[in-house]
């Protein structure tokens, strides 16, 4: 692979980028595109972002960072997208052309010319970060509140397992750059919709629990979500609320997605294996996250569930 | 005021410590106190912490990182306590005999025979921490554990415009130490009781919105506590609630403490000084959070409080 300093030199050559980001996209692919193209525009460069979908409203902060131009490319970078599928359909027409992919998932694809992939790092922010410097350009504070965005998004504000020395390191140099670190987070963490509340009062309603509480049980239905008025990409995260909950081991989230069709979701403590129980249902995951989709009737979706966590928390 | 080094040779003559850390205790109180004692323990020293109230159980898994044995001071350290009215009745007698106080808070009463006073750190913590290293003790992963816990709760997981570069770096190098921050910060940040998401559910059924959704009001009454059987010390947050949803810019619960007396806690966003809307009220406070006691109907109340915010929001 690649070092960093020989894709800075590549880089060097050319004048003109595209920097595509994931559909659906997050923090950290708003986050370490924005910071990439504002790098380049401040040394003289043209850059554009393109991405299938627009960027949710709470990151429009970062709008102001990025002056926005039409131009044709001499070089295509993708940052943050582990495949060419998660390009979404109006992208699909770069998904061979790409000259250089950056990225830090491990199911990385290799699909691009060149790529520098760097599974150690948290956020693909943390890698853009390490680029910028290797290619001399300096981190200005709109930079920094881009990368610092994207670092804090995917380690859902330092908490998770991701996290790293180097994680804590780069953001103290971003902290130095003048970033306005409590009003980012107050729009990344706590700020929550009127239509979220009303579904997690209602998907509150729905709790159950068994095995002495070590497990609970939510359900979300059509009607639910009609009732809140809130669309698909706008109540992520309601798969952490049974598991939130003192004492659970185990939590279930399931969502009626059509008739008699259930998508699970499962949350474990380090005690129990979510990946290990949704294996047994077709599905799969992580240690600690996974999830599976059921067909039939939901009084046997859930008897099946409960009788196979009996084994795991009735010993 | 003397430094680190000064304090580190002072330290370096005696052999028995008492650490005196304040009632009511939080993470900060709880971490720097247990790191200093495990420190002192770990070189051979005597060591004891001393605190009013018993710690929240969950704090509990730092406590297999201190051995507890009886014997007498020969100096008594304070650490994050600004003033002696915070050791509580218990340790009232000791509030004359305190040789050594560590803390960070501007309101510092200078009680003590020596202080040393940081009020750029974050953290009492993030103190200890440079405190140890003068010292020349090892850092190892228990005492990594305490300092981590102090430092994440007082800055809300690195939420808080308190947060400097330094309290990145410093837990760039407990990180080193091999610390489980995914598993601490479950236990810190992810978990709710279940009393405290009923009480919760029943707080959104409150929710009431004014001036367009700028304002929120909740209310907390005896009854509801009671149908939680929930304790004053358990639901410390609750006033965050209605500042954090979307759009809003003032958040106000209301709690019924007795017959026509409410406590009153004003939560605001930048555009609104919450100290300046609770002056008016009698109470204080800061300028994103401020509360008082208002006796009298809650009509009165309620018509007096959205008068006020009419002037602020409605311009």
């Amino acid at each position: 692979m690649q070092s960093l300093a020989d894709i800075s030199k590549i880089l060097g050559k050319y004048g003109k980028f595209y920097i595509l980001a994931h559909k659906y996209p997050d923090g950290d692919a708003i986050g370490s595109s924005y910071a990439l193209c504002r790098a380049f525009q401040s040394i003289g460069k043209k850059a554009k972002i393109l991405m299938e979908d627009e960027i949710p409203s709470k990151y429009t902060f970062l709008e102001r960072y990025i002056k926005k131009e039409d131009f044709e490319p001499e070089f295509i970078i993708s940052v943050d997208i582990a495949d060419v599928n998660q390009l979404g359909e109006s992208l699909n027409k770069y998904s061979d052309k790409i000259n250089l992919c950056i990225d830090h998932h491990i199911t990385n694809k290799n699909y691009a010319d060149n790529t520098f992939l760097d599974t150690s790092s948290a956020s693909a922010s943390e890698i853009i970060y390490a680029l910028i410097n290797e290619m001399g350009i300096n981190v200005d504070k709109g930079i920094a509140e881009c990368l610092y965005t994207g670092i804090s998004t995917d380690t859902g504000c330092f908490k998770y397992s991701n996290v790293t020395a180097k994680t804590h390191r780069i953001t103290a140099d971003l902290i130095e750059k003048g970033i306005e670190l409590s009003k980012i987070n107050r729009i990344l963490f706590d700020t929550k919709s009127r239509k979220f509340l009303k579904l997690e009062s209602l998907i509150y309603n729905s709790l159950e629990y068994f095995f002495q509480g070590k497990c609970a049980m939510v359900f979300v239905t059509p009607e639910m979500l009609k009732q809140c008025n809130i669309m698909e990409n706008e109540f992520e995260g309601i798969a952490s609320i049974p598991r939130a909950i003192e004492g659970v081991y185990v939590g279930i989230t399931i969502r009626e997605k059509s008739l008699e069709v259930y998508k699970v979701s499962v949350r474990t403590s380090e005690k129990v294996s979510a990946v290990e129980i949704c294996k047994q249902f077709g599905g799969g995951g992580h240690a600690c996250a996974a999830g599976f989709t059921f067909e039939g009737k939901i009084d046997n979706l859930r008897m099946e569930i409960l009788s196979c966590l009996e084994k795991k928390l009735c010993l």
